[in-house]
């Protein structure tokens, strides 16, 4: 069978037709590069001025959603917010349509989204787009979009959506796509606290920033897979596990940073909630653990964060 | 010449025999890196029973810290903090020395100690340890120690500097050693920060810790990179220099962040300070630019920061 001179599927199939509702500058980077693929693509914007371009292109530009939505099975949907997608979509009729939607969002709006449209007959997946539209269609840039809802869809149409970036498929709860774009987001944003302040304490003194970046890079990146050891104890619930440097060890160190920050004239407000947090956790009698049990401090629910809210 | 039969100077010198001050975790494994390449150690700890066990694995212990001085020209100390530091070298002659400070500490306590060193007619380098213990002695380990200081040192004691782990210098002044090393600690610390913000979100769903870490620790290793962009942009003071995703941007989908974290019921206050700042920085009309420019909103010296202080 492995030898099988039976040509790969995909050369056997024309590339699926699909439609795209909105052409911002994710949208168009998209359209593009299914359109390079051989994919016919019929867009819709509501700015239509924003779709026409794509027309010289090979793109279809349809004069309403509705319309748009009635021209294919797959509906790839790429708003500004979930509000928009609601407003686009209220005169379409979704029986039997594949809807996948790329606009950004938060876990319950997936959720919800997912509901709705399945109440109007559709297949639902939800997506978080780990990528700026410069990196859509090469292939190279690393750029993948997360996937969750129906897992038929995502069987059906993987390939087509794997054309303008690589697909990860997290699960059929429709809001876990969602969910893992914020969190990557939401660490990504905490590391770049951390540069911003580095860079802040090195900028008075004769040390050219672009000396110093490629050891932060360095550094970041051979520090990050801590977080495999934190999964392992979050995972097994014990705090306690493989600790090196305890919590203890690490909230003494934090006053050496303080210090640096006020010699440097550096405000410290960027370091100091996560300084708090792990003295907090340190008082709750966990110092000669890992840090990584502070993260029971941050559930608002538990009230376990007085700063919080 | 590349050709000559003479043997590399390596193997016609004996290794250099060197004083350790402080036999903490580090001290101990410092010690014993040294030790199996064969060079002689005289070791000191204020507990003199901590540093008997190392007189098993070849090394003199001293009576005293003077005692230690006495014996090597490189002296190497690696105690609790800066105030240990004077304490233990009070009655050291330290005429004619090589004084090699491990100790953690700020960048003004590393100045002040190395005019404190060489009115006492030492050379002296400060250094800060990018490591834990466990990676002392082991080159496939990554682990590095910064240097900044006397030149002459360096170049001298390099080699034997580079036994327990990788060395960069960073430049004559004697700060620079604890600034790089404190600047990478506190970029990493936002890092965890946000990685611990992360975990919070996923924790309470039905998605295992360790099919998450994965996902996240490649995100952080890919977007690290973005900090050489922030060098050039900080090199040029073009905030505005190719700008993919701008502070408006950024600021827009901080939101999304938000709301996420208030659906999962997970406190935001490791995330809120970078945000403000952001937000801050956007008031003052930088939407359109990259987000480095906030840097300048961390100048507490400026005012330019009045959560800060």
């Amino acid at each position: 069978m492995t030898d099988s001179p039976v040509a790969p599927r995909t050369s056997l199939t024309s590339p699926t037709p699909l439609t795209l509702l909105g052409t911002g500058a994710m949208g168009v980077a998209l359209a593009r590069a299914w359109l390079a693929a051989g994919h016919p693509v019929t867009v819709w914007n509501r700015t239509a001025a924003r779709a026409e371009p794509l027309a010289a292109e090979g793109a279809t530009v349809a004069a309403s959603a509705a319309e748009a939505v009635a021209a294919n099975r797959l509906v790839v949907v790429c708003l500004l917010d979930d509000a928009s997608v609601g407003e686009a979509l209220g005169d379409a009729d979704l029986t039997g349509r594949d809807l996948v939607n790329l606009t950004t969002g938060t876990p319950a709006q997936g959720r919800a989204r997912a509901t709705w449209a399945e109440a109007r007959g559709a297949r639902f997946l939800d997506a978080g787009i780990m990528a700026v539209p410069p990196m859509i269609g090469h292939a190279e840039s690393g750029a993948y979009v997360f996937y969750s809802g129906s897992p038929g869809l995502f069987e059906e149409h993987g390939d087509t959506l794997a054309v303008p970036a690589g697909t990860r498929y997290v699960g059929a709860d429709p809001g876990f796509a969602a969910l893992h774009d914020v969190a990557l987001l939401s660490a990504m944003s905490g590391m770049f606290a951390g540069v911003l302040h580095a860079f802040a304490l090195i900028r008075q003194e004769d040390i050219a920033p672009k000396d110093f970046a490629p050891l932060l890079v360095s550094w970041l990146g051979a520090m990050a897979p801590n977080a495999l050891k934190a999964a392992d104890q979050l995972q097994s619930g014990d705090y306690g596990k493989d600790v090196v440097s305890n919590l203890a060890m690490q909230v003494a160190g934090n006053a050496t940073l303080l210090a640096t920050a006020e010699e440097q004239g550096v405000s410290p407000e960027l370091l100091t909630p996560y300084m708090a947090l792990l003295e907090r956790w340190q008082a709750e009698g966990h110092g000669t653990e890992d840090t990584t049990g502070a993260v029971e401090l941050l559930d608002a629910r538990g009230g376990g964060a007085p700063g919080g809210r």
